[in-house]
């Protein structure tokens, strides 16, 4: 491991819990040089919805590298985008009756976030945005600024201004009335809450330690922002793709966010990619004046066409999605029983699951264990006290109890020491 | 191509020069789907050094994708990253005895400039940078409070603060010392200049309009900064790589940045891929405390290392790039002493070449009439007033002669009307 | 009124409540130019706890004017200076056991809170201030970014940041603890709130409209800053200096500010004057860091002192202003049980009280039929919603009954119609 | 001395040169308490140009007093107001042919600079601000963005962005084209300078050193914004009021600027007062968008009437103050040729003169002698390199000659030791 430690920066952080060279990987396996497999519940952040190297995907991304597709063609016309475009606009938008036009503002998903900001400020000479509690959007400056956690936000070496964080649902567990201070604020014009363009939100912040709002919160929330005029960012870039099931991780609450970031797994296949979706009304944009060199990666477009085409022309995938994510709650739930002193919670929502430890320490703990046993899971959470679980959609039921069992064990491990 | 119009977001900026959609490519060929070959002089804005789809980088992402190699990997330790890591270190670090830390800080051109603004931040405690005039660093928050043009910084929506723009070399066109108004605020407690952090600079200005400091500019603001104590950012995004001969841009000033940023062609192929190195002694992140979803994008290891290898391990592309260069560089002469009463300018270095129009429509115009004729070049400037070559370093002296001819051509048809 | 209207900026405003020509004072009485009396229970928005022209104090400041004493001192040593401070010391701190230190920040209210506040942003090194819904601290550019009011802060012309504002006391009508979304926002490393240098809070918000903090909310939030290191700048500009009854108005809240603003009254004579007292221990400024030209007008030194001796060696004037303050009380909760079908709220606390009516056109017509019948009094709040009281505190009984009187009088004539 | 030791902040300055107590004061002389006279050359660093407890003022703020004239008054209209802006636009403006609104903005200079930038940020909707290097403009938050020392800009404790400096006249002695930088800035749309709502400049930087601009620099500013549609904010708080000769320091340069601040002298007697001059069109506040306690004193309104009605029908002051500036730099031109190797500067114009040292050392040295022989002048640069003379207009000719010996004196105990 010499030259990673030699050569790379301390900023690295994956590689320190889960201290292993991999090489290969197939579906929801990783394997280590030395051959060991590992049952990857954490699928690239959520970049990974369709497994490793899904061969379907694969298949076509060879094919068009073999007959020397354009493979980077910065924002041109091409044979790939339009197949993108044409696939997105037949499978989820159309059938959706969604509306919107699509920005390719980069690679990633904090350009995504970057593009909405910009858009929603020039749109509306504003320059306040509302984010949530624990809130993670990116490590650009701007993504940043809407961030939450205090140790990310240090890193930015100035102020982070322009952004005014509100409570999350359930920030207060319920006892309080939803948006009580922010709309009390909003209407109160004494309050020196600065006129918001836009406010941003995840519907499970996953970063944040897998807190899942309610449907009507979120509906709540978009209410809350036509009454008063305020644009509505739905970061989709972790939970989007089918993460809690449906494509769009907010279609069960009803609303039409006013722009939508999609990352992570838009591209199917791990391969760096984003849309920013918006309101056709808001493309006030002049052309080039949000640019950058990689926002026509070909061989993305393929895979993702591919994967919207394989997966999203019915609800299947939504429905394993779902009984899945139900399987593991039920698990967790038995989890938190086994051990009631212990006071673990389960969260989530679809096949993204947490469950929290009362310390970071405890749940570093189980990761740990878990690694040992050869499943990956990461923490997260502010103090990074919860297990969060991102496997890939196309787990199998028996690589899911698999899995469970692992954690069982590796909770057991930990906790009745 | 009826879906990009009504689907695709207005703020695409290039297809609207190129209006026809692109399917293949093959080293300085792109063809449109109907089979029109176009020579490609801008390779994806200095993306694709080593031209479109090259045969030897092919083979290994092909084979890698095959065999089931990790696509996405976060920043876990890999063999693919590995490998890069090896390969950079003993190709080109160790023979130039240069010591950097590698951090991979997102997959494009402005995560690895985001990364070396706050790093210089933290370390130095201090807020303020200095850009130069016609900057470009790319377009999320960050690097765009860093960038000049006034268009794309108006897409922010937000003051754009935190940064004092000096005169870059020519500035004035040499009739004033170099450094001149930078370093008297400096020196004068009483300037009201806030105290820089860093200095973040390009060697050639690429969108600014191909504007190539001297040498002894750039070894005069690397004797500033260290007189000062202040940290120099070399943005090497899109001139490193071999862009003007050497592998990094500032080699021949020979000059040690405290950060370098490096993205387009590094990754070889085409996709996305970005590292800032940084003196090891600035290597004061907490674990994670900059982070991201694509920094471990393995395909892009595979031809990033295959690329070095292949190219960097003699001096035959850095000779034969600033041959080509010199012979644009001739040629562009010969057609501003064609043009007398037109007041073009030939700029450059390497094969980074522009030729200044008085006008930004006449330069679009040239352009134009290349496209009509099967070339694609690209404008730049702050007035859009410079056309700019970018080819693949390995275009072949018949296809550089070729592009040169459409050049006349396109010129005189432009301005002998 | 020829000449204010071609000469003076429209940003005047209260000449547009009180449509003459104001000549002569004395005790709670103006007289036009007229000759018309006015009973002023505005007092100089809280300029002239001792009247208008007191006898004691004009006597004071006509000898020392006539004896030559130094007007302007910038900030030299002079023995109007020291008399100030040792009468200040004598008659105020030591008497209550407090150690502070005396800045000398400018002539006005505003200037006392922009050297607290970049003292505490020194002395922390941390940026972000909380201020509250509602509050207003002066109009300065520092002042202005903790100040609530939408229309004021829309003045600044730049985005006004650093700020956070949280709920005041009461804001939501006592349904939810204190401090509860504040103190949650600090204790979560994830919430996204910058770590504040400090708190900055009036105990009554005058310009807010009369709201008065519930003593044991002053504790609360002392305890609060205490608990998460967070410096409480307490801005008494407009509530101290006997306002409420007490010298400082949080003298019952049992707290200690790490700093106090004051100004306004602080002269006695409506001379400008403000000083700002901070904890011994964070005296770091360098000598200069902070200046002024108008930081030593001997004449307001003069009129300070003599007005400390006169009225704080006893609890005379501390006893009577809450009496009159409770007489006032009385009658206000009188009206509002006489129009209940108005929902008027009764507000303050001692000579700061005031009358909310349903609207600010309400208010304001109250105000209006009030100078009418010859007594001066304004409106405050986010909508000019509540009538203002802000009496001399040497008003005499018979001129408290006067001016209730014509108050009932000018209720009635708009509420009865 | 005790109580100022143990009582008042360390931020305190003047009294460090000057340890002594002063007592009384009459024209140019202070008086310590022990009797002591000391001539003073520094005027309250501006605000005494009439001299202290001038004897025609003074029995017009005793009559005032003793007929109980209206103290304070908010923006009330009151006798003592009109009077003063009937003289001022009788006595200067008319005569002048000065078409400009009057805002009260506050009590000191401060204000009135705060005030001219809100209002300019609010009239052209732009942020950004040009200010000059070694400017002071004061302490406050916004007048200390545009102010240039770094220790006083160092106690904000937070980024003072929104203003970029530019070089004031001869800042390279001369060496190469006024406003080479700011003009090609302003006209590159890419050199990232956001485009600025205001310029504001001192005519002769007093704080900043005693910089005399030449007119024709200030005539070529004042074209310049004009050019570029930039408004020009003229900061005269320091040299109006006849410090360099005309009333407004830069009548000369026939120059009309778009806002102008005046404070320190406009009161005339040494009392806190301020106006911000605007032209009619730019008056768009909204009533009560900008205001303040402290914004009617009606007895500096007397003493400021009485002042332009006593020194400003004519021009006698205007040439004694020439002829006096003109005396002084005779002298000092004699002092600096007495001492060759000692590269002494004379510098300024009228009576706002500079003697620049090699040293801020050596110039603290010559003022602390001349305080020893009774004479009281100040440092002031950005080094405190310059002992900087501000005597008021009224100075004999005699006192003059008697300071200028002193001086003399003073410095040559200390360069000839």
């Amino acid at each position: 491991m010499s030259i990673f430690e030699t050569l790379e920066s301390e900023v690295r952080s994956y590689s320190r819990g889960w201290p292993t060279v991999f090489d290969r990987a197939q579906g929801s396996w990783l394997y280590s040089e030395d051959g060991k497999p590992y049952l990857d519940f954490f699928a690239g952040a959520g970049a990974l919805n369709y497994g490793h190297n899904h061969p379907v995907l694969k298949k076509a991304l060879i094919d068009y590298i073999s007959r020397d597709g354009v493979t980077h063609s910065l924002d041109m016309f091409t044979v790939a985008k339009r197949d993108f475009l044409e696939t997105l606009n037949e499978v989820i938008l159309q059938p959706r009756s969604m509306e919107y036009k699509v920005i390719f503002p980069g690679p990633g998903g904090a350009n995504a976030v970057e593009a909405a900001l910009k858009l929603a400020r020039k749109v509306t000479g504003k320059e306040s945005v509302i984010n949530f509690t624990n809130a993670f959007h990116g490590m650009t400056l701007g993504a940043l600024s809407v961030t939450g956690n205090s140790m990310k936000r240090g890193g930015a070496g100035i102020p982070l201004v322009h952004a005014t964080p509100m409570p999350y649902d359930q920030y207060f567990d319920g006892a309080y009335p939803d948006f009580l201070y922010f709309e009390r604020l909003l209407e109160d014009s004494g309050s020196g809450l600065n006129e918001p363009a836009a406010v941003i939100v995840e519907t499970v912040q996953g970063e944040g330690g897998i807190n899942a709002a309610r449907l009507e919160w979120l509906k709540g929330l978009s209410d809350l922002c036509k009454r008063h005029n305020i644009l509505l960012i739905l970061d989709d870039v972790q939970m989007g793709c089918g993460r809690t099931g449906p494509f769009f991780s907010f279609e069960e609450a009803g609303i039409e966010p006013d722009m939508i970031c999609l990352s992570k797994s838009i591209g199917g296949y791990g391969l760096p990619m984003a849309i920013t979706l918006i309101r056709p009304d808001l493309d006030v944009w002049a052309p080039g004046e949000h640019n950058g060199t990689f926002r026509g990666i070909s061989p993305a477009f393929v895979t993702a066409a591919e994967a919207l085409r394989t997966y999203w022309r019915d609800d299947e995938l939504e429905k394993s999605t779902k009984a899945k994510g139900e399987r593991i709650g039920t698990v967790f739930n038995e989890i938190v029983e086994a051990y009631p002193e212990s006071n673990l919670v389960a969260k989530g929502r679809g096949l993204a699951r947490g469950l929290e430890f009362p310390s970071g320490e405890l749940a570093g703990k189980v990761c740990a264990a878990a690694f040992d046993r050869g499943l990956l899971m990461e923490t997260s959470g502010p103090d990074s006290e919860v297990v969060k679980l991102l496997p890939a959609l196309t787990t199998t039921d028996d690589e899911i109890e698999k899995g469970l069992g692992i954690i069982k064990d590796s909770v057991e491990s930990v906790l009745a020491r």
